[in-house]
């Protein structure tokens, strides 16, 4: 997909909400052929009656080759078909997704540890009343929200982090802060009009309870980058934008705007990559900027180097002083050349208030790769005390797509140790006995359930990627011994049921 | 919780669905206590307010203790209060409930591994129609579904089971049987009025589609005694009732009760322990059973020896055949002592054609632990040419109780490798240095990421069961070195920070 950017003005992004956005005219054969997450583009146009005809062509009563099976009839009379697609925008994970899927998951999770964060988990199903903030982000109004059956709001959530401080809140003194908490969850959103984009993605978080400084944030973008580096992919890949919202904090301070308008106008200004700038000036004067502020907030956004937002705010802010702490500590912390200032980033969650960062891709063919900050009056708009915190979420699609285009999407086949098969039907008993022994000493063991053929069993075995075939035949079995092929090698011996291992 | 049995007949049970059931007298207070998988009872009685002022109390400006943070002042004005509890009937997993489920599935995982079993996954949020069986079946009764922003029929799954088969279905004949497949998945229920039960579950699923024979029921029994040994439950604590639904259907047919009728009359069977006899007796002659059929299935039901039911059957169908073969099976497999026939053992789902199973606890505390069975037509109710199929479900509730009750429970800390700590401020860069270099060699690192007292520092060490702290001071990095302290010797020395690991 290299001719069309991600990035396309075409879509509103929201940030922090990585989903895999696919133009129209990416077709679907393209993604079934090509994508290891794929999705369903059109849940009607495939139907069950084009599926399954053709696999009973393959059937054979007698058994002999792969996945034979004596074909039933079908129940006659009222029987609908269904539909046999997951519902429009979510995903099925078959063998080969869940693979990339947990291989994914565990390099989130492994880097967590490293970072000695603890990990923890919400109901996908929440209060829609967590949700609901008024600051016109697109994460409420693509809000997968409905009333259940006793007639309470609820909704899919579309984020973690509300669900987090709602855990932290209820937790209040039995917990020392500060915490370092991560989850890896399923997040949804409901979009009705477009085509091809998913309603559901898994996003990954760490959180910092409780650190005020940004010694948090250059914790969790070293975290970021560790995970980078683990997948193999490197500075020249990626990089982080990082810049503070103090800085249009103190912007606004100057012509007095009120403390309340700061989530919306970040909001706006967010979209502006997305949207035409005069559309973003139009809003900014519809929550009450004039128009000097307007030009003076553009023109502060297109800084790119410290020195120069230093020249325009002064020195003395803190802006200036948390930004130069976190370039200086990413020197200590050893990815100083991942990190670029970029006025311009301020994210599109209305809750962050101090550092923001996004990771993006330096082709710039794809839309931010995970993005975070610090959102130190989350929780006062909860209703409790504020606690400072900061963190990241990093979704499961768009880093998919950096590792297709950059070629370092993992082979991942199935791997089994043995093919355990009797040669007889009678012997199938004894060929349970022996891959229970296997199993006892740790060993994964596909055992053979029918009897079926040595060519089908050599075809399996293939196809699993076994490494050893253990066969259990009659004459062998009665002096308390089994046949072993090595598959990569084609070497045969025969052992002792008992010093198998 | 010994004195009530939660076989209790105040509830009607869903076999495959094995929810945490809590009767209305069991206190709040004891689950907060004792049940690591705690769950929220009553949503609205705890309120932020009560939580984070305690929490404020043990902050101090100064940074002395643990957790300690400046407070800020509330945000005044309209500020509503949110409730700090998860939706009614859900559960969040702090970090101590978070382990033992890590635990638990690892434990389901690694066992579905040991058997060859691929990991599959499908969408929480499946179209209603998915599971609108008309058997009365209350799996179906109790779905959680609600229609969509784009007034679609959907519903969170209850089971994994038909999402399994749709995808078995849309796969074809691209995949190659037999399939042996895994899920570990949260299922969903809707109930209105009982206070304590929960709405959501997590299930452990292992399926075998395209074997028609026992040898995969006795496979799939072996996975499960594998996971029972594994986490310390033996034959004396657990068995597993094992009969046919061959037989009743051997006793329908003897009365010319049409093949349709059988789902409907496994159903109301199901519920023979837990309702009156005659609303069972009533409910079969609804559906067409003539008062000597009623008799007779009754009678069948009570049977608890395969010859006894050989004497009444015949010798000659295939129940008695599967069973015996079962058990002649079970022996091999080495698991003949946790196996018992048991006619009464029908389960609730209407789609088991065969072999059916339910995991019980011997002391008869407990409701079923894990059931299963073959279901070799439900693939034809989905409009799809049959294919022989077996499998068995495997909740996170019962598990739990059950392992509590035998103080098998694993105590599961935090575990970290080292605590990092900078003893100047200004250090905390190079102490972030020194940590990076730790998690490169795979351990990991709890940073302190405030400049606090050592006392903090040792207390944090002790809470995380950090085994060592490395101390980053002033003159010790200057000459290369940092300090170690082993938490658990006391001991003490310098190393070289390149000798780290």
């Amino acid at each position: 997909m290299p001719a069309i950017p991600f990035s396309t003005p075409f879509f509103v992004l929201q940030p922090r909400f990585n989903y895999h956005i696919t133009p129209i005219f990416r077709s679907l054969s393209l993604h079934l052929s090509s994508s290891p997450f794929t999705f369903n583009v059109n849940s009607s146009s495939v139907r069950l009656h084009c599926a399954l005809p053709q696999a009973a062509e393959t059937e054979s009563p007698s058994g002999g080759r792969s996945g034979a099976l004596s074909p039933r009839p079908p129940v006659t009379g009222d029987v609908k078909k269904i539909d046999v697609n997951p519902p429009k925008g979510t995903r099925d994970f078959p063998p080969e997704d869940m693979r990339l899927r947990n291989w994914l998951f565990n390099n989130f999770k492994e880097v967590s540890r490293l970072y000695g964060f603890e990990e923890v988990d919400f109901p996908v199903l929440e209060s829609e009343a967590l949700f609901t903030r008024k600051a016109g982000e697109e994460i409420k109004d693509q809000l997968y929200c409905f009333e259940d059956r006793g007639n309470r709001r609820v909704a899919l959530r579309p984020e973690l982090t509300p669900s987090l401080a709602r855990l932290v809140i209820q937790k209040g003194k039995s917990v020392s802060l500060p915490l370092k908490w991560f989850t890896v969850g399923q997040c949804w959103r409901y979009e009705r009009m477009t085509r091809g984009r998913r309603r559901e993605h898994y996003q990954w978080n760490m959180d910092i309870i409780g650190v005020p400084g940004v010694m948090a944030e250059a914790e969790l973008i070293s975290s970021i980058v560790t995970f980078f580096k683990r997948i193999g992919i490197t500075e020249s890949d990626v990089g982080f934008k990082v810049s503070s919202r103090k800085v249009l904090q103190e912007v606004l301070k100057s012509y007095s705007i009120p403390e309340n308008m700061f989530g919306k106008v970040c909001v706006i200004i967010d979209k502006i990559e997305k949207i035409p700038v005069d559309e973003i000036k139009k809003e900014l004067k519809v929550v009450g900027l004039s128009q000097e502020a307007v030009q003076d907030l553009l023109q502060v956004l297109s800084v790119k180097s410290l020195t120069e937002l230093e020249e325009r705010l002064g020195g003395s802010g803190e802006a200036i002083a948390d930004l130069k702490q976190l370039f200086s500590l990413a020197e200590k912390f050893g990815y100083s050349k991942w990190l670029q200032f970029d006025a311009s980033v301020v994210r599109g969650l209305a809750y962050y208030t101090g550092v923001v960062f996004e990771g993006f891709d330096r082709e710039g063919k794809l839309r931010a790769i995970c993005g975070g900050g610090r959102y130190d009056h989350l929780f006062s708009t909860f209703g409790a005390e504020d606690i400072p915190a900061c963190g990241f979420g990093f979704g499961d699609a768009v880093i998919v797509e950096l590792l297709r285009e950059k070629g370092l999407l993992p082979e991942l086949g199935q791997q089994i140790d043995n093919l355990v098969c009797a040669l007889d039907e009678e012997l199938q008993g004894y060929a349970a006995t022996a891959a229970n022994m296997l199993r006892e000493k740790g060993q994964s063991v596909d055992l053979v359930l029918e009897s079926k053929p040595l060519k089908w069993v050599f075809k399996r075995a293939a196809r699993t990627n076994a490494e050893r075939l253990i066969l259990v035949g009659k004459s062998e079995w009665q002096r308390g011994m089994v046949g072993v092929k090595v598959l990569s090698t084609g070497e045969q011996y025969e052992v002792k049921l008992d010093d198998l291992n």
